[in-house]
């Protein structure tokens, strides 16, 4: 597994085998093509936990893997102490990170799913069952966002999009990145630009990487060239992905997307987010109720082992920033693609059962 | 030289010391201390191209000092056989870094010294002590500025900087840095963020390095956190150095910079330019006839010698951008506060004779 993956195999960030979860582990991409095998709870919030795996839909489908390999370590048991412990651990699994609302849900799922079950070893398949359907679900999602965003970006021109939102944030595909995708393969001669994405470099390191074996023309640029490109009329939308949406539509994605969509609005730039429904937390009201993820400072101030920062400085290290609703041109899921105002309609589909959910 | 300075003594980004310039290597910074001898103008060329030396003044001084070389080694001739070889290595000094205006006018103002002597010995002389004049008229300019920022500053909470403004960036105390530094003097009790400011990271090694020095509370973020920043009510006001200022106010300065402006109005927080006056090029009308200077995008792709981006990406890496003057809150001189419209103002002052040229 140490070989590089041919440009024409299909990228997936995760792939489940001989009865354990195997993560290409994104820290080291694209140097170095590393799989990690990941047996149970501890190994797998590890993983999520230092961005191993990382993209709200990857790191929930991967969440659900997780569970499935702690229903299976559990063992026979009675059921109340096997929901008891298996509660426990969904507890840690769900606390790797905090700002993506698709950990959570895919935890909920699975949890959901163990109740409906006569024992542990049921449970335990049924979970996995969940697990391989959320997957195949994401992908079935990702392409139907695709199609749905497609529509809207330009015939031909700059697209600006900001982290990773490909392949490698999701089951297969992308949201961000799909739309982007399925307005290539529809002939749009699209020209993308992708900010390389500080601290961790998702933009530098895999969104170009992905676009590059994709083979869609590209332009990296450093985050704060944004604004300047935006102004030299070279972009004709910007498209991100989400960790959260609230049920006023407020978005909170990747440090840097609020800046990212008022420099947009401040250009006369579309702004739109693509993400699958999960990702909107009807519970969450606004914007200000979601938690944000904050790291340490080191790593802003050291990278690849290197320091690069004056020596003891104070850092504030936010992951994510929350972009209000009234910056968003639209919102686009495998439901549909939706205008603002945002609360109505997001309220009206959060009633409709997913996919997922009737399977 | 290679001992650190230690934090009492002032920073200086060069010195003239036995005959020639010793240029601390900024690159290095703040890991090592490294004093670089030049002696001539390729030397002094390459310090500026690589950015050993950089910061508009700074530049701006260190250019004098080169034509101050450049005289001398041309050695004894005929005037006019002497001018036009100091016209031919102006031309090199110039052709550095095309977009600060104050290389271009220290250039200038050397070469009309020369044509004001009677002999390359004379002019040489002349040069020289105009150097030395203008670095410490930039010094007075510079504390001018930070006596007439400080009054606008807070009095207490965030102020936000971009790139490296203060003593390294200037012949000492600091333009953006110095406003901030006065505002600390006069005992206003800020905190400042400063964005590490990529690629070069003059935030995260130098103004976090100086700010530490001057015993400043900061805190260094990643530059596509300043959106999130100014939305969480944490900063005052944003001030940030120039590199040209256009007649009707439009600023070329470190790109981000822009962003940033747009950021702060969309925010209600004011936006700051502080600068020399010489800084200001009154022959160029607007911001779109100010050249931006694009630099290799091996300064984005790669960190120290590391690859820090998927091989082979394409890159746009232009090393300024330009702010709108209706963005800017007021400019911040040595001879006072400017307010929009700009026009009549700029054009007024730039009539005045400078110290440096009364002298």
């Amino acid at each position: 597994m140490s070989d590089l993956l041919t440009t024409t195999e299909e990228l997936r960030p995760f792939t489940w085998q001989d009865g354990q979860l195997l993560l290409l582990d994104q820290t080291m991409l694209p140097a170095r093509e590393e799989w990690l095998a990941v047996n149970d709870v501890p190994g797998a919030g590890d993983a999520i936990r230092n961005m191993r795996v990382r993209g709200a839909p990857a790191t929930g489908i991967a969440a659900a893997y997780a569970m499935a390999l702690a229903a299976r370590n559990i063992g026979p048991t009675a059921m109340p102490v096997f929901l008891d412990e298996l509660d426990a651990q969904a507890a840690r699994v769900a606390a790797a990170r905090p700002t993506a609302v698709n950990l959570g849900w895919a935890v909920q799922r699975c949890r959901d799913v163990a109740r409906m079950c006569g024992t542990p070893a049921q449970a335990a398949a049924r979970i996995l069952s969940l697990a391989h359907a959320m997957r195949e679900d994401d992908i079935d999602s990702n392409r139907a966002i695709g199609r749905n965003g497609a529509a809207l970006m330009p015939e031909s021109g700059g697209i600006l999009t900001h982290c990773n939102t490909g392949a490698l944030a999701t089951a297969g595909y992308g949201t961000a990145l799909g739309v982007i995708r399925a307005a290539w393969e529809s002939s749009k001669q699209v020209h993308v630009f992708c900010t390389e994405t500080r601290p961790w470099l998702q933009g530098a390191r895999l969104t170009a990487w992905e676009l590059a074996r994709l083979g869609i023309p590209s332009t990296l640029i450093v985050d704060s060239a944004a604004g300047a490109l935006m102004a030299s009329g070279r972009v004709g939308a910007v498209v991100t992905g989400a960790d959260r949406i609230a049920a006023n539509g407020d978005t909170a994605n990747k440090i840097g997307t609020y800046s990212l969509a008022a420099l947009a609005a401040a250009n006369g730039i579309p702004f739109y987010v693509a993400a699958p429904f999960s990702t909107v937390d009807i519970d969450v009201q606004c914007g200000e109720d979601i938690p944000v993820e904050e790291r340490p400072g080191a790593e802003v101030t050291s990278l690849g082992g290197h320091p690069i920062a004056a020596e003891g400085v104070d850092v504030w290290n936010p992951v994510f920033d929350v972009t209000p609703a009234a910056l968003i041109t639209g919102i686009i899921t495998e439901r549909g693609v939706l205008r603002a105002p945002y609360e109505a309609q997001l309220r009206d589909l959060a009633r409709q059962p997913s996919v997922t959910e009737v399977a």
